[in-house]
């Protein structure tokens, strides 16, 4: 096996930044304490999330992409109405972002709560009930609290560089992160599964002896997995009745398995950092020609919308794009999706048909069925018998999959696409439909879209390093 | 309702004709059993079929196809030897044709028999045992008694001109004849149709109003029918284990269903008669061409054996070209097949797809399974994984139809077509494979094969007239 530590003085924060962001927790409670016992507020700041429970990645190796976030929650007492856990919890966080000389967005989750960028770090300053116990739960954010202390017990010091091995190899890999986008394993997870095997190695060696569709941890024995029917269960040790990998796809509970498999047959450090993927618009160009399918891109404005509510909308419009297409005829041999999050959303189809005869055979009723028999020839007169059914042909509304596109893109078309109310509206506003190969002919294409289709082609690229 | 009477003077043998017809019958019946009486031999000449059941269709309107065919059978005792019956039958056979100044073919069905050629009628001579029950079978041919005798027994004398309509009508709508190449309504079928429901006009309103897939019709109440999974059921009023509609296919039984029905809706006497299919190349050419499919046609020498040996073989042969196309993804829109019986057979395919893209997605085994993985990644080094399962690009082996078409003719690609042993020495012979498109453009294109062409575009053209 490779040596971890070379890795590890890499993702784990230095003492200094240690000392830096405890600090700077320590500072932000400290004043949120300060104005509450000014204001006669009865709450109390408390750290939560990966700085408290000290399995946070360096935030100086940037490559890994999102920063750290610090969690500062605001305790209020269970018999705090939700209305004043509100107004008070935002009036003491606004407080502290000014103290503390930090800008600030808001943002929501169950309810609303301040992000402030304060002295170079994200700092999540969200009100919560100081609950004990899941049955007590008023509010999702008050879980926190619950999964904070259960790591904090349960988790060996020791075990918390196993916990960040595993978080990192797991961004490396990308099956990191339970928003929508990835649907790959959350934080928590990752201390859980730790917790469960013991290290990162037998985490990995754990998924490739045990895990099946339908695995089941639970850490507590509650005995409550089989009312979960999701890819891998894992018993919320702090609440029976939920499964902490809830989110976790199929698509990349397969990937962790495979990049495990992957890594144990040939351990590298590689794993471990960003893998550079090599591409140029020729050789894209080259490789979809290759191919000779038809390849298009859909781009469109995204709604200004949050990134966990835009990735669905964006996949289940790419998926049911597919299906209206298979639907007339038209093979989709693969379809993928991307957004910036910002301004743009891409879709991209390729077809192994874009160009259709101008019929379709089409099977109606059985020559017994005397009613519709009669309803099927009135609309179809040059019908004919084969077995005991009738067939007629009928001329097809669209003999190439880009007025089919098109059309389904109109607002009289767009009722036949499942398509989310915010994503409609930017799609009949404005979109772009542009063959691939058109676009890798032009020296200016876009480094985002280029690097999606290098993806798209390469499927597995970050599960294995050479 | 149309007036009958002068469609039944077109198809009613004349008086003369049945002179001329019962007096040839008895001649030979007389040279028969004057022979066998010089001979020795304990035989006796019977008169059989439709010429003795008087449900025979007028042999003077020649348009309907095939002649008549007169039925004397030679009857042996049961405790004559099988090899009796051949080497005698033969021999009072081939004395019979001599004596009459015909010629003769020797056919076989069960036993060798003689079709003689004599005074202009061809005339079965058919050595068979004389039995009064179907437990006394001892050759296939010997119900050909036992049938005949249950007809004259049962059939009204009025009711013979109605067996005659329905025979006519069965004909002229493309569904009378039960050997293989039609699937259709036997003559004896037809007889008991007109025994079972009265009249040829009752038989179309049943056929409507009760007939479905597995429709029984037991004349002797046996209550047997259930053993049959035929699209419909007759039970044999002379064998309670046989189901005289037994060739009848799905597709003649609901073309009938249909045929009737259209006559019942506007009766008109052109039903009686044969339709005049209006093609010329241009016409064919235009239709073919508006299609915009790629329509081949596989022509070949036809082995040579029985007509109702070679189109089963002909049949199967086209299904299982459909199903290598379909299975490599080349679409088929349609097919169809024809012989002449005599030197020729054709195969058309109309394929959807002709031209496909060089890369096939194809799939593997789940990522769990790990021996399925590690030999799939061995053969497939760039697969990817999609859900939990293993996916890949595999270029095809075929990118157009014809090649595979013609691989599938050589000796090392015909063990994946079901082809009948004489057929497939045929084909590996020789064989044409013709774009339709160009065989319209010769100006000496074949009659047969243009109103072959017709039929396939025009398939239930019979089935109705204007």
């Amino acid at each position: 096996m490779i040596d971890f530590n070379p890795i590890l003085e890499d993702i784990e924060p230095s003492k200094e930044e240690v000392v830096k962001v405890r600090g700077l927790a320590d500072k932000l409670k400290d004043i949120i304490n300060k104005n509450a016992n000014k204001l006669n507020i009865n709450a109390e700041a408390v750290l939560l999330g990966s700085v408290a429970k000290n399995t946070w990645l360096s935030n100086g190796n940037s490559e890994e992409g999102k920063g750290l976030d610090i969690d500062v929650f605001i305790k209020f007492p269970l018999t705090t109405s939700l209305d004043d856990l509100k107004s008070q919890g935002l009036e003491l966080a606004h407080k502290c972002v000014d103290e503390a000389d930090g800008t600030y967005e808001e943002r929501y989750a169950s309810h609303p709560y301040l992000t402030g960028f304060i002295e170079g770090y994200e700092v999540d300053l969200v009100p919560c009930y100081d609950i004990t116990d899941s049955s007590e739960l008023k509010s999702a954010v008050d879980r926190t609290l619950l999964h904070t202390l259960f790591v904090v017990d349960n988790l060996g010091a020791e075990q918390t560089r196993e916990v960040r091995l595993l978080k990192r190899f797991m961004k490396m890999v990308g099956t990191y992160g339970s928003e929508f986008k990835v649907g790959g394993f959350s934080g928590y997870l990752c201390e859980l599964l730790v917790i469960r095997y013991g290290s990162f190695l037998k985490v990995l060696e754990g998924a490739i002896e045990e895990w099946k569709p339908g695995y089941r941890i639970d850490l507590m024995n509650f005995g409550t997995g089989a009312q979960f029917k999701d890819p891998l269960i894992v018993v919320d040790p702090t609440d029976q009745n939920r499964n902490v990998s809830a989110a976790l796809t199929l698509q990349k509970m397969a990937e962790f398995r495979v990049a495990a498999g992957n890594f144990l047959e040939n351990p590298k450090k590689s794993y471990f950092y960003p893998k550079t993927l090599k591409y140029d618009r020729e050789t894209l160009r080259d490789a979809f020609k290759e191919r000779k399918t038809h390849s298009v891109l859909l781009a469109f404005h995204t709604p200004n919308i949050p990134a966990d509510a835009l990735h669905p909308q964006i996949q289940k419009t790419e998926k049911s794009l597919v299906k209206i297409l298979e639907n007339e005829d038209f093979k989709v041999m693969g379809s993928d999706s991307w957004s910036d999050e910002e301004n743009t959303g891409i879709i991209l189809l390729e077809m192994n048909t874009w160009k259709l005869t101008p019929f379709r055979k089409y099977s109606g009723p059985t020559v017994w069925d005397d009613d519709n028999t009669t309803r099927f020839l009135k609309k179809h007169p040059q019908s004919w018998v084969e077995g005991e059914r009738w067939f007629t042909l009928t001329r097809r509304e669209y003999q190439d999959a880009e007025s089919l596109i098109q059309e389904t893109l109109t607002p009289g078309g767009i009722r036949n696409l499942r398509v989310g109310k915010h994503l409609k509206k930017k799609l009949l506003e404005k979109y772009n439909l542009v063959d691939v190969l058109d676009l890798l002919i032009a020296e200016d294409a876009d480094e985002d879209v280029m690097k999606f289709l290098y993806s798209y082609l390469h499927k597995n690229e970050l599960l294995t390093r050479d």
